[in-house]
Parts: C-alpha cells; structure tokens; sequence
C-alpha cells in the first residue's frame, strides 16, 4: 500500500468505527429515552455482539499494520505544521493508544464489561426509583472490581485511580487533584460561611406547578437563544439527563427530565447539556467520522456545559433577558417576580443533596465528595456495602445536610451505573477552566451586553475559534494554552465565584 | 468442525446478523419518530457501512461453508419429524435462499441501494408534508430502476413483478393476485353500490376536536386490551404508522400518528400496528436471534394486523365494549353516542381518498389500485412522472373521487419511499387470510362473546396456537394449511363483508 492508501484506509476504518459506535449509543439512548421496560437483556445482547465487532476490527492483524506502519512513517519523518499532517499523526495517537490499551483486556472480559453495563443502567434506574440501594450494589460491586482489573491491564505500574483519572482528563493525576481542591476547598469553606450568616434569599417561587408543554417550549427556546442548530440535536426526556453524539457530531442529542414543581431544574440541565451539545456540533465538519470528532476529554467538555450553565445561564444580563419569557410561560408564578429576584433566587447559595441543582458554590465540594470515595473505594478503603453510610457521613461533614434515603444521595447520579468512575473531577475542573476563558475571553469580547441583549453570537464564536473546532486535534493542556496563553489557575475560579456571590449576598 | 460445533456455528451467525438488523432497524426508527430533521445523511452513512458489514458476514466464505456442509448434511438424512431438525432444515433454507439472492446483487449497488432507500424515506416525509410530488419522483425512479435490476440479477428467468410478490408472500404470483382480486372486485363492486343506494350513516361525533394526550391514553388502554405486553412492546408517533422488532421478538415497536380531529384514524393504527406486534412477539422464546424468529411473510402478518384492527376491533362486541372508555376520553363529542350509533359510525362505508382509513368494503380498491400500478411501473408501461395523474384516474374510475393533491393521493404511503415493491397485495390477501382464520377459530372459540366481554385471551390462544408460535418456521401454505385445514377460498371474505354490510345498511 502506497502513502496515499493506506491514508485513505485510515479514513475508511474509522468511518467503519463510528458506524459501530453509532449504533452502541443508540441502543444506550433508545434505552434510557424510549425502550419498553423489559427490553434491557436484548439490548445487551445486540450490544454485546457489536461491541465485540470493533473490538475485532479495532484489534486485526491488518488494523495494526496500518496503523504501526503510519506511525513508523511519521516517526522516520520530521514533524511540520502542515495541518493535514498534525492531523494524522493525531489520528495515529489517538487510535493506536485506545487500541492497544484494548489489547491489554481479553476480548470475552471487555464484551462481557460491555454487557454488564448496560444492564447495570437498567438496574439503576428501577433502584434510584425504589430508592434501593441493595439491588444495585452487586452491579456496582462488579463494575468497580472491573475497572480495577481493566486498570492493571492496561498500566500495571499506575496507581489504579490515576489511570482511571487520566482518561477522562489527560494529564491529570491524584496529585494535581488533591491539591486542586484543596485550593478550592480553602477559600470555599470560608465564603460558604459567610453567605451562611447572611440573610437568606428568597426562592420560593421558582417551587409550584410547572406544566410539562410549558417548561418543554422553555427548553426549545433555550435551545435556540444559545443558538444549537435544532436540525442536528434533537431534545428528549430521560431519568439523568446527558449528551451523545451518534455517528458524528452532525447528530448530537441532548436529554432532560421535567420536575412538574420546580422549572429551575430541567432549565439548567438544559442549558448544561446544550453547552455539551455545542462543543461537540461545533467541530471542524471534516472531522466527522473521524477520532477527531466530538470534545477532547471530559474536563474540557464540563468547561463548556458548566460555562453555559453558570457562567452565562446564571450571570445577571441572561437572567434578566430570560425574565419575560419566563413570565409568559409561568405566568401564576412568575408574573410579579422582579430581574433582581429572579437573578437572586436562580443563585441561592445553600448545602443540598443533589448536585446536578446544586449553586455553584457548593457544588464543588459534591464533587469532591465523589472524588474522595473513588478514591476510597479503588483503593479498597472502603466496600461497595458501605458506600452509602460513608457518602451520607461526607454529606453530613462538608454540607451539613441529612441524607434522608438514597434516591437523594448515593443513587443520585449515573455515572457509576455507566462505570464512568474517575469522571466527576471533570465537573470541578471545567468549572475552573471555564472561569479562565470567561476571563481570556472578556480581553475581547462585551460578554456582559451580548448575554444581556440576548446575542450569544460572539461569545460561541471566541469558543468556537479556541475551543470548539478543534475537536479531539489538541490535548487538554495544549488548548488550554493555545487559548489562554497563560498557566490553568484555579484562583481565577474563586476570584469569579467570591465576587458574584459577595455581590449577591452583600458581604 | 463435528455436527455439534457446525449448529452451534450456524445459531451464532444467527445471533451475529441479529445484532446488525437491530441496529439498523432501530436507526430508521428513530429517524422517522426521533432525530432531529437534519441527520438523514448521517444516518445513511452509519447504514450504509452496517449493511456492507452484513452483507459481508452473510456473503463470506466462512458463511457460506458453513451452510452449504450443514445442507448437504440434512439433504444425505431422510427428513424426521424431530422438531429441532425441522428447525435447523428451516434455518439453512431461509438463510442461503437470502444470501444466494445477496450474492447475485453486486455489495456496491446493495449498500448503495440502502443508503438512497435512508435518504428516499427522508425526502418523501418532506415531499409528503409540501404534497410534492416532483421532489420525491427522482427517489422513486432510482428506486424501481433498482427493484427492477435487482430482481433480474436474482431470477433472470421470471417477471420481475412475480419476483417481487414472492418475496412479501412466497408462494403468490400476478397470476394469483389476478384471479385474487377479480374475485374481490366481482362481488365487491355491486355491494359497494347497493350500499350507496342506502341512507348514509351518521358519523360526524367522530369529527370533532380530540386532545393527543388523551387519545395517548386510549391508545395505551387499547394495547392492553389486546393484551400487548408492554414491557417488550412500545408506543411512538410518526408520520406514518408501523411496526418493527429491534433485534428480536424481545423488542417490538409499534407507531401512531394523533390527529387532533378524527380521534379513530389513531385508534384503529393502534389495533392494526397492535396485530402486528402480537404476531411477532408470540414467537416462540427460543426463536429470538434467529431467522425464524417473527412473522413470516407479509401475507400472514396482515392477516394479523387486519383481523385486529377490523374483524375484531370494528365487531359491534367490540366497539360496545369500548365505548364506556371513549365516552370518559371525550365526554364532549362522545357522551350521548350510542353503541348502536358507534358501531355505525366506525363501519361507515363510502369511497374515501387514504388507504389506512378506509372502511373494509372499499378497502381492496385501494389495495388493487397500488397492486395496477406496480404492474405498470415494473412492465415499463407506466413512467414515474405519469404516476400521479394515472393514481387520480383510477381513483376516479374505481372509487370514483377526485384526490385534490398528492399528499392525499400518490405520496400517502411510506411503502414505495421504502423500497416496499410488491407489498401492497399482502393487505388484501391477509384481509381474506383472517375472514378464514375467523371462521375457523368460531368452531371452538365464542369470539362475539369474548370481544363483547373485553376478553381477547381465548382469540389470541387460538391466534398463538396455530398461527404466532411458529415465527417463521413454516411457509404461508403450510401455516393456512395446518390452521384450516381446508384451502384458502377468498369467497369466506366476501361472505363475511356482504353479511356484515347488509346487515349494518338494511339491505
């Protein structure tokens, strides 16, 4: 096979990839969004078999000459920034890495994983709803005896939780988030206690009737004021909401579940998932098909939801541009409600159980909860069966809060049912990253009078030009530096977290 | 391989191909109830690449080594009543009649063939939406040259239309459908006529305004009516109603379309698309990832749906005993409605413009129309472009109606965007299928009383014994000869309707 070839067999077997991958996450989605109850066991079956598939096609004699000879090739050659070529030796990084990590895993073990989770997601679902914590432990139970052991195969001499950490966030390790939260966690804890001597804010009425049509016409609205393309990401309802792309980043899907008593809930995770949604649709189109399509790592992935989520969603000017249609849709609730209300309520600072509605002060340290009992619990300090009491203890020790049944505390998240464990730290970091490039971005951009007039045009495109288009091209640190041309500094989070909240508070 | 590794062989390339069809199937059903409007080409390509993996697999020398030793095998034996051997016979038989047909089709123009019926489905929604007929002719013109080329590489040596036939209901040929509908036509024309020479029933309560969510709830009542199981069969909307399994009898889906004004078009999709989902899902359990898994032609799977929808769901047991139900859903329209009325109501029989909603006595015009038109078309007598006009004609001439667009007329059904050539005659051979499995089932089951009851359980036992348990282990003769045990004789049809009409019209 001359260059040029086998190029273009490189094309050909990740189009034939994201096919497998295209129709894997749709069995997911169709599972958690529309399936009938009792279908999880064929799902799991048809997903099996596929997830063996490219397991094969990933692993073939053939699939690793192409790929060791194109790596060889572009080892023998010296590197260039011609953009096709920085192009293809990601490619060639990215897939050989995934593959013969993949390897490392004996393929009945990586199918039989495969199964397991999916019929993990279903069990959790029936045990959030019944708030039964016993059902879903012999499956959390397994999928973390899993990752352990997936772990040792793939980096025996690595610490299980730091590899598990950086393949979520490259380059990130225990160290680097030990001492990220423990920045975080010094000046959090004191400006938490202020805002706890101040008078409290008054909410009360984002709690009422909410009628479904009118909070799914909210979410459209939303969808369309930070300008996701509705005819490539669609919206559905689903127990926890999340974002999948299926195929290629030009059919993303975001999710959300409507609470009929309180609107503030589906309208943030909305927002949330749409920010997903938006860094994944706004690769560079030649991407497709491709391991460069879709978001590099989960940290910078949370940057952009939590960016959308808080940084805009919860500034002033959206708020207060959000206001009349709000009013129009809630209008019993809402109609006498005042911009400065709304802002304030939408920002009430207080400990609570669940995090996806938690502020964004506290909302760090339920991450750090999470990061703490992984740590935990891959490093057998602690078992699966006292998972529970340790996490309600946690609760009780950061937040000050009473865990009153699992379905608020231990079974609120999916992720673990997904055996996304070594994810969450994601949540914390982005939430820094973003209140970096809200900064590098402000040096250009009006972002206060765009959000308030309700124009989200500028602020997408500075995220589209460093961030968005990128895809999968550059690693985490290298777009952090690309962007910011400055080191990641989490200080710059809680200068943006203490003067909102001291402003709000007036402390 | 020994005998034992060859069955074990032949039951896993079973389960691999399931895997394939369930993705697949499940990205065209979600395209037509789900995806956003823009991601039919994303979803052509994920198709596209799936379908070449399968024809791959279906087409391999491993394959096809496999299943010409386990023929050969099975034709050196004298054939046994053992019924694991008539399965496996049955399984071998299904498998290289696909693939030998597979493999006279060249891979590129078969995935090329898929990936334009994707896209066809898409631009015949809009086209149907816009009644605009031109945007969807070039589909349709690829779409029968193809149909046309392909049965020529399949069986050179018969008429394409007699292939096409065959391959909905084996056995069936223009010859039969000839004879089939000269005898409908005979006896159906002068009663449609004499029914026209009576007063015309009343029917306008069932014009009116109904709310989706309530005729959601009808539609979930009228499922477990019919005794669907709704943990493994689920409810969506779309543009046009069907039914498919994703992966297995395990997981069936049914379609529906609400329209706010005529609350019985989505009732009665409900109770013909429930037939269909009955059917399938009464496979034997073992069948599942297997190609007898199912229904097993068109045929018979119409002769399911129709006998729910109309022998069943249009008996005046029936509609008596569901009345109470719809007066509580519509108070408004439907509270001083009587049985008597009802029942009329819903039988009233006048040439109308949709196939779907038209009453049993005009229903095989509509039927035959299509079946005339394919025949022209496939012959090269009838040009694409001249297929609006010449559907208006014959609508006129045998139902005698002028249809005022094309979404009204040519574009109403999904079936020629789907590639379905040859389908439509299944409609009106399972109607007089099931006006003989009716008589039949009288002869040990009191079907007028368990309707009246709202008991269907002895009616789906008997439909379960003799019809649904088999999937597709036996051909459409064998199922009606087995059932019956007498030969199939249209003239029970005609029986049933004239008795039926006469009755309800006083003539």
């Amino acid at each position: 096979m001359n260059h040029e070839e086998s190029i273009q067999e490189l094309y050909k077997l990740q189009g034939r990839l994201s096919a497998y991958e295209h129709a894997v996450s749709l069995m997911y989605y169709d599972g958690v969004t529309t399936a009938p109850k009792g279908t999880a066991s064929n799902r799991a079956h048809s997903t099996g078999i596929l997830t063996e598939e490219m397991y094969r096609i990933s692993t073939s004699s053939e699939t690793m000459e192409l790929l060791e000879a194109l790596d060889q090739e572009y080892r023998d050659r010296e590197v260039t920034d011609d953009p096709e070529e920085t192009k293809i030796r990601r490619m060639i990084y990215l897939m050989l890495k995934d593959i013969r990590d993949m390897q490392k895993i004996p393929m009945e073990e990586f199918v039989a994983y495969q199964e397991l989770l999916v019929k993990s997601e279903d069990v959790w679902h029936t045990a959030k709803e019944t708030s039964d914590f016993a059902l879903f432990a012999p499956y959390l139970e397994e999928i973390f005896r899993t990752v352990r052991k997936f772990a040792g195969y793939c980096a025996p001499d690595k610490n299980v939780y730091d590899y598990w950490l950086n393949e979520y966030e490259p380059g990130i390790s225990m160290a680097v988030c030990d001492e990220f939260f423990r920045t975080l966690k010094s000046r959090l804890v004191p400006l938490i206690r202020e805002i706890q001597e101040r008078p409290q804010v008054d909410d009360s009425f984002l709690h009422g009737y909410f009628p479904v049509e009118q909070q799914d016409q909210l979410s459209r609205y939303l969808m369309d004021l930070i300008r996701l393309d509705r005819d490539h990401c669609g919206l559905s309802t689903t127990e926890h909401p999340f974002t999948t792309s299926l195929g290629s980043h030009l059919d993303e899907r975001i999710t959300t579940n409507y609470k009929t008593d309180y609107f503030a809930a589906s309208m943030y995770s909305v927002i949330h998932e749409g920010g997903h949604a938006l860094y994944d649709t706004g690769s560079d189109e030649a991407f497709a098909y491709t391991v460069l399509d879709g978001g590099v790592s989960m940290g910078i992935h949370e940057s952009q939801s939590r960016f959308y989520e808080n940084i805009i969603g919860r500034s002033r000017g959206f708020t207060s541009h959000i206001l009349p249609k709000i009013r129009e849709l809630f209008p019993e609730s809402m109609s006498n409600v005042t911009e400065e209300q709304f802002y304030k309520a939408i920002n009430l600072a207080q400990p609570s159980l669940i995090r996806t509605e938690a502020d964004e002060v506290t909302y760090c340290l339920h991450v750090m909860i999470r990061y703490e009992l992984e740590k935990l619990l891959l490093a057998g300090d602690l078992s699966v069966k006292d998972l529970p009491s340790e996490w309600n203890r946690k609760y009780k020790e950061y937040l000050g809060i009473e865990v009153p049944d699992d379905r608020h505390g231990v079974l609120q998240d999916s992720h673990w049912s997904g055996g996304l464990i070594g994810y969450f730290p994601s949540y914390a970091l982005g939430n820094a990253y973003g209140a970096q490039f809200l900064k590098k971005m402000k040096e250009t951009v009006d972002v206060d009078r765009c959000v308030q007039n309700g124009d989200l045009a500028p602020v997408n495109e500075w995220n589209r030009t460093h961030i968005w288009q990128y895809g999968s091209l550059y690693t985490p640190a290298q777009i952090l530096e690309r962007a910011l041309k400055e080191p990641f500094d989490p200080a710059i989070y809680m200068d943006y977290l203490e003067k909102k909240y001291r402003e709000i508070y007036g402390i």
